[in-house]
Order: structure tokens, then C-alpha cells, then sequence
């Protein structure tokens, strides 16, 4: 999980890319970067930490130039090797090509070993790399970004948006499930696109649209223009996006994530009603759920649990047990409204389950007589291959086991879940055009050892170009 | 206003210093910094910025001791100053001593000037320098620290919470009003002294009581004992303390910040009732509140403003237009819960003015039809001489406006504050007890061109100690 | 100029690898890099500045294994790259390599086009990446390392003293023409390669001897194995790193530096012998030149210049006025030693002239009647290509100027350069041997443009090996 | 010992401080600091390290202001503790004053003790503050700062060469015997004071004169001005500023260090010669002293041993053995200019011997034949107290035993000490006037248990002057 940015902006763009990059921060804090191109030079700063601590004012205005990407990256399994922070720059045939990436690819293997039997090495362990190379096959014969990009839909199996900066162009697009989110907005003196509708706030801009999935969007000086690379039969966009991903004041795709979050509170009592004292978010992703819960069944909104608002990654937990209190620092009870209290705390999702226990036994401690766990999604009983950092399936609490064990197993009075139907509802779209294979085990693309949904996509023939900045298709203006 | 921690612990203390200073992060962001002691050797780290950028795993573990003190430092002009950071470390007659303060006394000069008219020179501007002057003018003829502290209660006047940390043992005062907080813990293997109750949950601790007024309480290895150095015939705990300071889920003296300012959220309904579409909150300390007012008027607890989680000390923001967009990015909007809303919009106080006003705009341009500001403290009207960071008095909106006025300059279609009285029926106890300088006018202390009420202190005869750690009066013994 | 070192330890490597580094840093201090083999992962740390500034003792403690290479890097363009740190690491077939280089390609151009075309992308803009992607090219049809070096021997022209470390073996091997030193010694529990037998030195090693042109050589847990891939009919070792590059107590290809320069210096005198007070050096590099001058001539070894010893790269010198300035911080005149003095001033080269100019005008300052400057090389006059960062022919002083002109410019009573016959008798071997490029205007290798001398490598034919740690030829077993 | 400097110049003093600090390093690389002034303002910046390392162009650029000092530490016990890093900063009656000092005081306990009867408390444990509290306790009854500086005069006992900074006027003062070097330059536009002379050359300036023993120089915008404070019936300059501490390019008290150590090592031929092949330094003191040797004795100037020149504070050496290998990195042997040959090996002194022994042990593992010590100042045989980092006598080797011994000890074939009577010739002045104690074991001040030679010092009757910035006597007004 990654937030990616790419902005044309007349006057400079390392400023507006930092605070796009800020404001997408919840979607990785383990690196950041930005590249910037100006005259025929590209320029890159990028490292590892949240945005704040690898930019200062001093590297922002040493990032010239009117168009560049950004990216911050989720802490994965070796993401911590230093060549792996993005945006992933590189040299061919003359151009010095940046490019950023939010996804997963599933045939990452098959494709390396393909390149590397033609003698390619590769300097980072990471897709972005893969992609790169996808495109550079694709410029060897052809000098069309849009070629590049087809090849790349008709390549790359997975979860991609991807920006890319070429010659002072970015470009910008989606796998053709549209997984991952982009959306477009304009802004002062020309146009962003960005993971998420708040990226394109920060900026104080107006959002246009949602890039459609299988688009290519390219935003030079001039303006913004468009072709369809690729057209499937349905979506897959994911799903956790809404459930716990997204910050509550984005809209994904045409949904405004509160209103989900909210709806599916005010569900979640309609589906489990019970009475109680207090209705309790676990902060802060619970609290739209909670407020929704609070609205529906008159049970006071009030908070039992205080987030410390001042916990960083550089938190020092040296022994397990030192590590255990710790939870009390990140985390406080707030006694003096729990004590004696029927407490219906509500949560976004459980996947460990870990967590989930941790907490409810906060809360018994604290003196509540009762704990009614209300959960706002499904239960998760299989992993994600499409770039949700999420564990094996063994280590899921709800895979194999019903909601009664889950419920002894974290310790609840009772336990509901959301039903998937009523998730579906709340967005407001067809089950069909969302990726549910965490929820469901089946999945929209073709995984190896697990069932998948049915996907056709078909790739729009092209008209080779033969330059680079040349679009066909509709064209927007900068004002 | 600053954060102040004392730990006595068999096991170590800088830890749980790291910890419990973690906790009182929200008392202040500027500095921070940890004594120690172990054998005859006084250990201190104190750096700018926030605890978990002064300290690491490293610096902790070379802080030896089973005895220490900790500060976190308020951003208050001149503060950024090095050797003004606390604990302030001095040296007398063979003694190595460490002191840290929250507070601020109003006869700094008269008493600078007395030392100084003896030939004494001072290394820093802080008001913990004459504390600690004064200290040792007693130690001079008597080694008892129950003088010394009596001589402070006697020369000092304003506020302070004292904590000092002498030959392994750990003192904590706290002045005859009662002014700043301070409170006792249990924890494992000792006692922990902390300005708020969340430093002594940071360590899974005990809650015992606060320090008195006018109390010095001492913790060694043999535990904890008291004396009761002075007493007065009120107290005058800080109010703003409830309404912005403290943290919700602490307990000062003796009331849950959370119960209080949820109360105040219901009375807000009760004193000016409004039908509304949603009640909205101000984050962060604006949430308790509107829940009081959701919960009491049926109006939908709804988040209409998200802030920025991310958002550090060291977020950039070079020229004024790129700070007035960086609201943006700290403060976002969610616009779909705002367009064509009646909004109630709770907020705790209203200190220049200039705060209210953006925000006010933003829901205005996010689409509100209405925007009802209520507001959980009376006007302030009057500096504060004690501790909080306040404006000059022609800086307080509310100083020589009357509501009106202010609802008119921050452009609410209406404004309520909530009246003295609920304020204080809400804090549960006397308004003779509290400091309500800044919604009064009238101070606990005496201050130049300044009305005062009347305090009477009265200072317990000591019979003069001959030695350190010997302490009459109640004993508490680690288990 | 770079300096390189492999080596493979028993008991662990990356101290000793920080130590040969540190004994090398006088090659580059530009930047500094270790890789470190253990099990089946490689390990890296790199980064811009002194060996001292990159590593300290945890990250060395984080290097594991018993093999490993380590560069410092010359400040050159472009050079600042994060990217083009060395080593360059790097990934193919399942394989993770580390490579470093000393040395330049002349034929990286031609090079990289070729790779290009086959899709290749290029991560940064070092020859270190062309040769893994010769290596790279190799391992795709064989296993083989020897292969590999044997295909870089044929493709890469230029020089280039190059370590691997692959899968836990440490490979090394020189350009036919062994332009750029390399050297070989032993260990306490294994062996080392070095740019220099200082490295050997700083480890208290032992000297075995030079690695060959042409020679691979293989260190691994077995000891030492070597295979001749090329022979040449002469070899071209780089004259420059005698007179100034190599340190004065390094032993490269059979000879010792401090004696070279030494006989220069006593030559210096007897080709052009002057009356004079004072036989003074241009510290450092010129003080074994001016010992044998003054030994030979009987004029004292005084000192009228004195270096600063703490410069570091991060002497800060804003403007043009204080840099001109800094100079005098950087180097002092002893006016003592000088005033009315007749002087032998002794300098290692003269390349623009500016630094001659400079100090010659600080002597005269000084208060010095006579100036004669002795310079231990022949006039420089054309560029070098083949790894030491000199300017174009346009800025050497000495190219299309005689000596006289030379002597006006820098402002000297009189100047006399070493004649190059009487260098190469000094370094004690063949000139046809010796790259005597910068000084003839001839290279042993093909340049555009350029003249040059006639080599004929002749590739010895190889047996395939179908694994990469086997060698054939001399086998060394360590101890 | 350390490092002082002080400067006003109306073209701005940070960058000036600084480059004469960088002149100073070798007096102290423990720690570095600037005080300048400007308006009615005092900037710090100060910090542990290299000049180089606590400095930067942002942070000299926030040093405003046309007055100010500079200090460098040398390591010494306890210096490490950040508040007693120089300048030292204390405010007394509105004052803000800044203070740095090298040298070493022997009745700091007795005043502190007086001090604190009185109440005063202590921030550092530096004699500084010390100074401090004697300059407040003047200035309390006068305004005067040559009152201030004749109470000092009266009060200290010891060496103290003092800078002070006030109100933008920089004061300077040397005790009454001279025993710490001061002295004074002209610059572009104002004037330095400096511990040695190199600090002048740093900036360009023109020696003018050393400061006298009890003179008090006062440097503001309008020039220099100076009165007599005290006087005594002779000097007692330190006599090892000259054999290793002072800068050999560095002028102290009217003799070149460079000419003493030269002619030192031409008498060490005379006193003791010796028939051998080469005259070997062991650098860098010690180039000097062989430079003279060599000139005189005809037995050529050859080095020997190497010195790494990027050898830092920070070089890592974790364990034991590592640092006795480490030795190597730091002074390498140079073989070939070793092997079989009769060494004349030539020091500055010796010490705990246990350096010598390390040297004469590689060089005899080098191959060389005989090693013949010759050490440039006679047997220290007694500790300093006066502000040189000295050894116990225990630790001493020549304290208590023998020339012979001695040789035996550090292993050389034969060992002379120059005699004390050619050193303080080469000097060129009185031995009376020098301080030798540590040669002698008889002191220039009254020491507990010591000896001290019979020495008056003469306070100059003062008229007490009511401003700090008028001074009677000389004047030298800025061109």
C-alpha cells in the first residue's frame, strides 16, 4: 500500500507534491520521495521516514522545474532496502525516466526471469522496476508512452496506479480494474492526480475525476488529455480502501468514505441491535462507524479509548514487556466512562484478532460490566496478493473459526459483524465491480492456488505515435 | 505551561521517564529532557523537540539510577534557548542537584534583582533558576529540603509544580493555591510524581491522590512521606486546565476531564438550544464536547473537519499564501457531511479569534447553510500571568466586544458561549477554588495593575531538619 | 581515482574492510561503501563522506560474513549521485552482487547504446553498471566468473581494477594492461586485494604481490586461486600514481613511492642545480621530494609552509573574497624560515597552475628574494582518460606554453621540471610499461582523437566452467 | 589547555571567529563555540566536536554583529558535559555577558567554597564560571570592568588567559605572570586577540604585539585600548608550548616555534651525536627537530613512518586488539626506508614512554638496524597544574628513573634528552621567565605539596572607572 502524486503546475511543483505527499501520509510512512524535472535534468530527493522528516525546506527549493511525481511507501517486507524508496529513477536511450507505483503485481517472477534470460540485472527488488522495464521494452520500438502503457496492461497481471515523469510529462494510470484508486483534480496553474481526493484538498483544488481504470492520463503544459488503453467487463476496486484504507474525507471513486463508514454504523445496529450505555469507536478509523452507530440507536457517543497523538515509528520499545506497557502509552482507557458501563465498542475490522483482544481486555480492566464488539466489515478470512499488507491465512482469526470463537477468542460479551451485503450497500456499487477476495477468497485477477472471478479485458488498438507527448482521444485544457 | 514527571523505581527510571513524559507530550512540544542519579552521579539528556526525537533507545540506557526527573517544555518566547531547557542542573556545596518546573511566578524580577545584589550570576533566564537560588539560599543554613521548600512558599509567587531530584531521593511541591497540577502514583517498585494522571496510566500504574497545595512530598528507595509545608484558605486550580490543557482521560484533582467537558457539551445544548443537522467538533479537543451535545440535543454526532495525523513541528510553510493553503492540510474539510447542512460547530475556547474565523470560513465554503459556533469556556477577556501562553488583552477577541460582536467578526450565523457557573457546576467544585483570571480578570495573586482576590497563605512552623531525606509527618512505604 | 579492497576473513570482515579503507581514504573522499556476504544475503552500507563519517561501529556490527569489498569514491561530476556510491549491488538469476571499481571506461558510450537496444535500463550513470551488465551477460550462458571477466577483458576498453563479491567468494581482476594498481596480501585468516599495499599494512598484513594484468583472482574460505584470462605485450602502469596519487609508503608494482619520489628529488638537483638557504616542500606530497633534494644538494630541509591539519571537505568558504582568504587557514607561511631567504620551492606536479601561482605569491609575501621552483614531474600536457580527474588540454598550464613562459606565469625566480627520462629511471622500469598519457600526449588505448601506442592483447583461451567458485591454474590454500 | 580568540570588526566576526578558530584547532577538539553581540543582543552557538563539525554557513550566518569570541576545548576530564563547553554565558544586572578562558586555575576550590557560603549556586564545573563570579562580584560594587579584572587579578591563582564579550566590547586579559600565550593583531577593520599568532595569519592580520602578563586590553569600534593591571617581578610563559603544544608556524611571546624546535634539533646533534643512515621524524611535531638535526648532523632527512591524514575522533576501536592493530592505520612504517638501516629517530618528548615504545617496536619490526632516540626537550619528571593534560607522577616514565632506564624501557639502542639549559636557549630567554615546572618540579605559583619559586606580583593602584568601556593608559585607534 503506497500513495502516489503527479503534478503539472506553471509555477513549481516541489511544494504542492510535499503537501499532496502529506496529506496521502496515512498511505505510507516508512519512505517518501519526490522527482522533479526541469530543463533536461531530472531531479530526485527521496528517503527513508514520513514526509516531514525526509524533506526540509532547504531540499524542496533544490527540486526545480513544473512537473514531478511523488510517492510514500508502506512498510513491507524489505521495503527498508534503501534502493527500493521511490519514485524509481532510470537512464535509457537519453532519457532519464522516474516512475512510482501503488500495487502489486502477481506475475513479478514469471517477468524477471523473462528479462533476465535477455541479460537484464535489476538494482531493486521492488514491481516499480518491472514496470520500468515493461516500459523501456515497449520505447525500443517505439518512442509512445501510450504503447508502453499498453504493453504494460497487456503484461502486468496485478494491481497497479502508476505515475511517471518523462521529458517534463507526467503520466498517469490504472490497471484496468482500476484496483487501486487515482482521481484527477485542477488546480492554479494546472492539474494533479493523486491517490486520493484529499491529496488534491491539500492544494485547495477542484476534483475533476476518477483516472478510469485502463486510462492513460498525460498532463504536460499545455494541459490534460486522455486515451483508453484497456476495457474490462467489470471493476475490482478494492475494497479495504473503504473499509479502512482510505482517510474518511476522500472520495474513492465517486464514494465519499465517511458516508460509508457511517452508513455501515448505523447498519451495523440495525443488523445487531442490543442496549447499552455507551457506543465506543477504537480511534480513529472507528469513530465514523461509531458516530453512525450513536445516530441510529440513541446509545451515547462517547470515547472509553485515547489515542497519544504523539506516537511516532521512532517509539522505543526495547523489551516484550516493555512493549506490552507501551500499548498503555499509544493507547489510554478512559476509566472514569467505562466503569460499570454495557460498552458497544466499534471497530473497523479484526484480522489478527491480536489487536481486537488487547483492547477488549483494556476495557474490562477499566470496569465495564459488558463489551458488545460491532465490527464494520466482514469477517477477513484470506489474504491479499493486490497490495494490502495483510497476513497469511493461518494467522486470520476469522479464517477457519465462526463469530462465536472469534468472540471468545478476543474476550467480547458479543461480537457482529457487518454482513457483505450491506458493506456492498453502502458503497453504493455492484459486488461485482469491487475486489472482495480478502472477504470472499475469490479474487479478480489470476493467482496461483486460489479461485478467481471472472475478468475480460480487451485492449484498445492502438495507432502507434511516434512521439511522446501526443495523445488521440478527449483533451482538457489548462485555463 | 510544561509537563513534570519525578520517579523513585527499583527497577530504573529512565524508561519509564520516556514513558510517562510520552504521556505528557501534550503539555509541551519544544523541549524535553530526563535526569538521573546513580551513586553519587547525576545523569541528564535534554535536547529541542519532541521526547521521541530527544531520546533513544541508546541515551536511555546510558541514564543509570533508580531515581529521577523528567520535563517536556511549553513553546514560549525565548524558550528555544539551550541552556533554558529543562531540568535545570546546579551544582552546591558538594551537591549535585537537578529541578524542573511547570508554572510561572510574577515576581521573577524583584527576586533577580535581590540575588543578583548579592553578586550572584545566573546561567539562563528561567524562572527555575530562582527556584533553584532560593532552594539553596536555605540549604545554606539548614540542610533540610523541608526549608528550602518553605523558604520558596514564602518568596515565590505565582505558580509551581516543582519536582527536584537530590541525592537519589525525589522531591515534588506544588505551590499553596494549588495552581498547576500534580499528582501521585504506585507503580511496580516505587511512586511516580506527574502533572496529570495519564503519566502514572503510561506505566500501568496506581492512582494515589494529588499533592496538596502547599504540600512537599518526598520519594526515596524506603517510599514515600509528606509534609505539609503551608496552607491557605482556598485553592485556585488553573480552569483552563478542564476547558483546553489537560488531556480528556485525566484525573485533576480529583474530576475526569472528560466528564467535564462532555457536561459542558450538554449544558451548551441546554443554555442555547439550536436545530441542526449535525453537531460537529472541532478536532481534537472540540470531540468530548460535541458528543455531550449530540448525546443531549439528538443531533447526529457527525465529523464534518478531519485533521491531519501526521502533522509535525517541522511541517514547512515559507511564504504566508503557501500558510494560509497549509490550513488545508492540517484541517481538511469533509464536504459531503458539510453541503447544504445546518451545522452546529463546537469548539472548546475562543482565544484571538483568527482560529474560529478560517474555520468558519471552511464549513461556509464546504456548503454550509448555517454554522451555530458554540463555545465550551466563557469569553477570555483577560491575560493569563500563570502558566498558560496567553495574548496580550487587545489581542482577546472577546475582551471589549461583546458576543454580538465576536459572532459577527468570525462569521457564525450564531454564537453561544457556555455561562461561568455551568462551567464550574460542570468541574464540580467551588469557583472560590479555581483560577478564572482570564474569564474574571480578577487573579489568586497578586499582580501588578491587576485586581486580586484574597488568598491567605499560612506557613506551617517547621522544626528545621537536619538532614535531607528526614521527613515528619505521613509515611507511605513501598510495598 | 578510486580506491577498492576485497577481502575475505575468517574471523569476520567488515572491521577490517573500514580499517584497509581508512588507509586507502587519500584515493577518494568523496564516498565510502562496504558489502558483506553471509549465508545467502548480502549485506550493504554506503553513503557520501569520509570512511569515518559513513561508518561507525553499529553499523559495522550490522555487516556480517567473512567475505566482502569496500570503495572510497574521488569527488568527480555527477559523482554525487546517491545512486553512484559504490558498490553497485546488484541482482540476476537469483544472484545478489557487489562490484567496485577503480578505474574509466573509454568505451561506455558504445556500450551502453548496445545494452539499450536489447531493452536494457540503466539505474545510474557509473562504468560499474556496464561492467555488471557484461558480467551479467556472461552468467546468462555460462556460469562461469572466469568467462564473465574474460568477456569484460574483451569488451571493456580503458582501465579498471575491479572486486566482486558473489555468493561468499570475493573475484579481483586488473585490465590487461594493469593501469590501475592492485595488489594482494595476507591475512591473519585469509586474504586481501587492495588499490595499495597500504591497505595490506593497516591490517598487518602481509605482501604476496601485485595481482597481474589479466589475472582474476578468487579468494574464498580455501584461499586463493588465480587464472590469467588475458596477457598483453606490455603493460601501461598509470606514471601518475608515483608522483602524486599513491602514498608515499605504498609499494605499487614492485616499487616503493617514498623512493621514487626521493630520487626525483635528488635528481631534481643535479638536473638543475642552484645555489639557495632553504630547500622547502609543498606539504604533503612534496616533502619526500624535497628530503632528496636536500640530501643531495646539502641545502637544509626547512619548512616555510605549514599545513592545517583539521581541513576537512566541510571548511566552509561562502564568498570568492573569503575563499581566496581561506587559502591562508588551509596553508600558512613559516615567514620566519622565509623573510630574505633564497628558496627551492618543491612541488609533486604543476597541473593549472593556479595553486603554483598562489603560493609562490604567499612565499614572496613571506618576504622570500629568491623563489626556484623544482617540480617532481615532466610538464603535463594533455588530458587523462583512463581514471585521474585532470581538466581539458586547454586549462594545463604547460600544454602549447614552454617551461619560461610556464616560470612567468606562476611568478617564479626560476623552474625546473624533472625530466621524464630521468622519472621513469627513478620508478625503475621500461617506459614502454607506463601510461605515460598526460605527459606524451600517447595512450595505451584507442581514444577518439587521441594517439596511441600500440598494445595487443591476446585473450587466453578458456574452458568453460560450469561453476563459479572453481578455478583453474595456481591455487594458494590459506594457512 | 584550549583555545581563545576574540574580535571586532565592523565587517562582521563569525566567519572571521571562525577561520580563527579552525587556525587554533589544535589547542583543543573537544568542543567549539562563538559569541557574538549585536544590538542589545548575545549570540550563542556552541557544541561537542571539530570547528568544522559544530559549524555551518546557516549557523555562523545566525551569528550577527561586529564584536565577539571564540573558544576550543581540549579533552579533559569532564569536559564532555555539554554546559561547561565555552563560551561561557551569564546574565548579571541586565547584562548578558560571555566569557572563555584557557588555562588552568589551583584555588578553584577554595573560591567556590567562599562562593557558596554566600548562597551562590554553580551551573558548570569550569574555572570559568569561577572567573565569572569574581568579574559579577567586582562589578556589584563598580561598574568597572578593569575594577572587575584587578579583582581577578587579586582572587585567581593559576594561568588564565581571558576573552570576555560586553555590551560589544571585547575585553582580554592574561594573569600576571604571562604563562598562558595572547596576543594581538590588526585586521581589516578592528582588531584580534588570539592564543597564537596563526590565529592573526588565519584572517590576513599583522601581528602587532603579545598581550604583556597582567595587562587588560579593551577592543570596541573605536580601537584598542590597554592598562596595566598588574605587575610581577618576572614571567612564567610555559616552556611546553614550545616543545609540542604551540603551532611551530605560530609566534609566542617574540620567538618563532618553528626556529626553537629547529635549533633544538640541531644542539641534539651536538649533545649527543651519533654516526646513522637516516634522521627519522616522528610526526608531525617532530619534523622540526629532524629537519634541524639532519641540517646539522649531514645524515639525510628521511621519513620513516606515515601519519594517516584523515585519522578523526571518530576512528573505531572496538576491542583491545583491534587497537593495538589500529596503531598501524594511524602511523605506518615505511619499510624500505627502514630495512637494515642505523635509525636517528626523533621526537618532541616523552611522556608516559608507552608511545615511544609502540614507535621504536614498529620501526625495529620494520628491519631497522639501531634506533637511536633523540628527544627534543629534557625528562618531564613532575604533573602540570597550570592547563597542560598531564599524567601523575607515577605515570611519568623519566620520574624516577634514569636516562638509561628509560631507554631500556621504550627499546631504543641509545636515548639523549636535549639539556634543559640548550632548550631554554634555543628559546632565547631567562629560564627565569619560564614556567618548568613540569621539568623541574618547581611551579611559578603556590601549589599544595609542590614547590614554587619565589615570584611578586604588583597590583597597579586603579582609579575605579564608572563605565565599562573607558580605559585609561595606551590607546591605539582603528585605521
Amino acid at each position: 500500500m503506497c500513495g502516489i502524486v503527479g503534478i503539472v503546475d506553471a509555477g513549481g511543483v516541489s511544494f504542492p507534491l510535499y503537501y499532496a505527499l502529506y496529506a496521502l501520509q496515512h498511505r505510507g510512512q516508512e519512505s517518501a520521495g519526490i522527482s522533479t524535472f526541469e530543463g533536461t535534468t531530472l531531479y530526485t530527493h527521496k528517503g527513508q521516514g514520513l514526509v516531514a522528516e525526509v524533506f526540509n525546506k532547504h531540499i524542496l527549493q533544490g527540486l526545480p522545474g513544473t512537473a514531478g511525481i511523488g510517492h510514500v511507501r508502506y512498510p513491507t517486507t524489505g521495503s527498508k532496502i534503501p534502493e527500493n524508496v521511490q519514485p524509481f529513477k532510470f537512464h535509457y536511450q537519453g532519457l532519464d525516466l522516474a516512475i512510482a507505483h501503488n500495487g502489486n503485481l502477481v506475475n513479478t517472477a514469471e517477468l524477471r526471469e523473462e528479462y533476465e534470460r535477455r541479460g537484464q540485472i535489476f538494482c531493486t527488488t521492488t514491481d516499480t522496476e518491472i514496470i520500468a522495464s515493461v516500459i523501456a521494452d515497449a520505447l525500443r520500438t517505439s518512442k509512445s508512452m501510450e504503447d508502453a502503457v499498453r504493453l504494460c496492461m497487456r503484461r502486468l497481471r496485478g494491481s497497479y496506479a502508476v505515475v511517471a515523469l518523462v521529458n517534463g510529462v507526467v503520466y498517469a494510470f490504472r490497471d484496468p480494474l482500476g484496483i487501486k484508486p487515482l482521481c484527477i483534480g485542477r488546480i492554479d496553474h494546472g492539474y494533479i492526480v493523486a491517490s486520493e481526493s484529499v491529496g488534491i484538498d491539500a492544494l485547495d483544488g477542484t476534483f475533476v475525476r476518477d483516472v478510469r481504470p485502463g486510462e492513460l492520463v498525460c498532463i504536460d503544459k499545455d494541459g490534460l488529455s486522455s486515451v483508453q488503453v484497456a476495457t474490462a467487463n467489470r471493476t475490482a476496486h478494492c475494497i479495504f480502501e473503504y473499509i479502512y484504507f482510505a482517510r474518511a474525507d476522500s472520495i474513492i471513486d465517486g464514494t465519499l468514505v465517511y458516508d460509508v463508514r457511517r452508513k455501515i454504523g448505523q447498519d451495523l445496529y440495525d443488523a445487531s441491535p442490543i442496549e447499552a450505555d455507551i457506543a465506543c469507536p477504537v480511534p480513529d478509523s472507528g469513530i465514523a462507524y461509531a458516530a453512525g452507530y450513536a445516530e441510529r440507536s440513541g446509545t451515547p457517543f462517547v470515547e472509553g479509548l485515547m489515542k497519544n497523538r504523539y506516537m511516532g515509528r521512532t517509539f522505543i520499545m526495547p523489551t516484550q514487556q516493555q512493549r506490552e506497557r507501551a500499548v498503555r502509552i499509544k493507547l489510554n482507557t478512559v476509566r472514569g466512562n467505562l466503569k460499570d458501563k454495557r460498552v458497544v465498542l466499534i471497530d473497523d475490522s479484526i484480522v489478527r484478532g491480536t489487536t481486537s483482544r488487547r483492547i477488549v481486555n483494556m476495557i474490562r480492566d477499566a470496569g465495564a460490566s459488558e463489551i458488545h464488539l460491532r465490527v464494520g466489515s466482514p469477517p477477513i478470512i484470506a489474504p491479499c496478493y493486490l497490495g494490502v499488507d495483510m497476513p497469511t491465512r493461518t494467522e486470520l482469526i476469522a479464517s477457519g473459526q465462526d463469530v462465536e470463537a472469534v468472540c471468545g477468542s478476543v474476550g467480547a460479551t458479543s461480537l457482529a459483524y457487518i454482513p457483505l451485503e450491506d458493506l456492498v450497500e453502502a458503497i453504493g456499487c455492484d459486488e461485482r465491480n469491487l475486489c472482495t477476495g480478502c472477504l470472499t477468497g475469490c479474487y479478480p485477477v489470476e493467482i496461483n492456488g486460489e479461485k478467481s472471478c471472472h475478468c475480460v479485458v480487451d485492449y484498445v488498438a492502438g495507432t502507434h505515435q511516434s512521439d511522446l507527448s501526443a495523445f488521440r482521444g478527449e483533451k482538457e485544457r489548462t485555463a
